[in-house]
């Protein structure tokens, strides 16, 4: 029954990425809390960068 | 004083939808709570497909 | 697939009166979208009134 | 480690407004409860108004 | 109509501490945004320290 | 800059389960994503079983 809600600054991920994060998330349940993976969700949000902050400040792309 | 927070995939809700989940929730936030509907609030978030996954993977569409 | 998240007060509010909530929310998701129930997640959270605020203030109480 | 979600109906915020969203909601944590503000994230969410629901209905543009 | 969301670390906030949050976050909204007060809602959650991680590990009190 | 939100049901997690699943959303960001992980929060939050359903029902403990 997890729910995982991820939220990343809108910056170019791809439909792949999105499958590893989403195969990632639910890997994880599976393995250190047992959970069934048919009713593990994961919801990826995409935030605009001008619309994240951090130290104050929007955040200008990523700081890798 | 609720807050509700629907989640669905982008799928194209109409406006007659929401405003029926929009009417329905806050019913039902007044009938088994007897919550004042004028701060009731409700927030639906339309998730596009890719980025809501089940069972591991990334989901396709409704399966009703 | 819908994800419901309810926040409320947390003013004693009963199982019967949990059950209802999840009960009504999941029908909604059914009768207004077509969803499947069994992929209907409905999480309620209950946050200590000190901890919820309109108005700029700490609300005290259920005003009916 | 503050995380400050913050969710308005989307009617033209511009990038100075959520400047001074993240600039205010950043000090209110450095203020009131000491936290370092480089660890202090905000992200603004912007909902279209029909997808926002008070008193029961659609909100349709801000009361002011 | 905004929603506020406020989640830090279960260390011992005081209601006065609270009080602060909830009027400060709320004058910014009035402020930066125009809105309204009275449909202004500000939700702080507490979170136990080992139930939130930074740099990959658990958070383990407040750095400031 | 990503921030994770996972929500279970509260059933017992073990301080060395929420390191493993801090640890484990972390590294998934940093591979799928390249995020920094100084940045990367991670927040699990443990929701009490009578207050998650799905099918429509409370649930009633883990089916694994």
């Amino acid at each position: 029954m997890p729910y995982i809600n991820i939220k990343v600054t809108d910056e170019q991920v791809t439909t792949e990425q999105k499958r590893r994060l989403i195969a990632g998330a639910t890997s994880l349940m599976v393995e250190v809390l047992n959970k069934n993976p048919e009713t593990t969700h994961v919801v990826i949000e995409e935030i605009p960068v001008e619309n994240w902050g951090v130290n104050g400040k929007q955040y200008l792309g990523t700081k890798k």
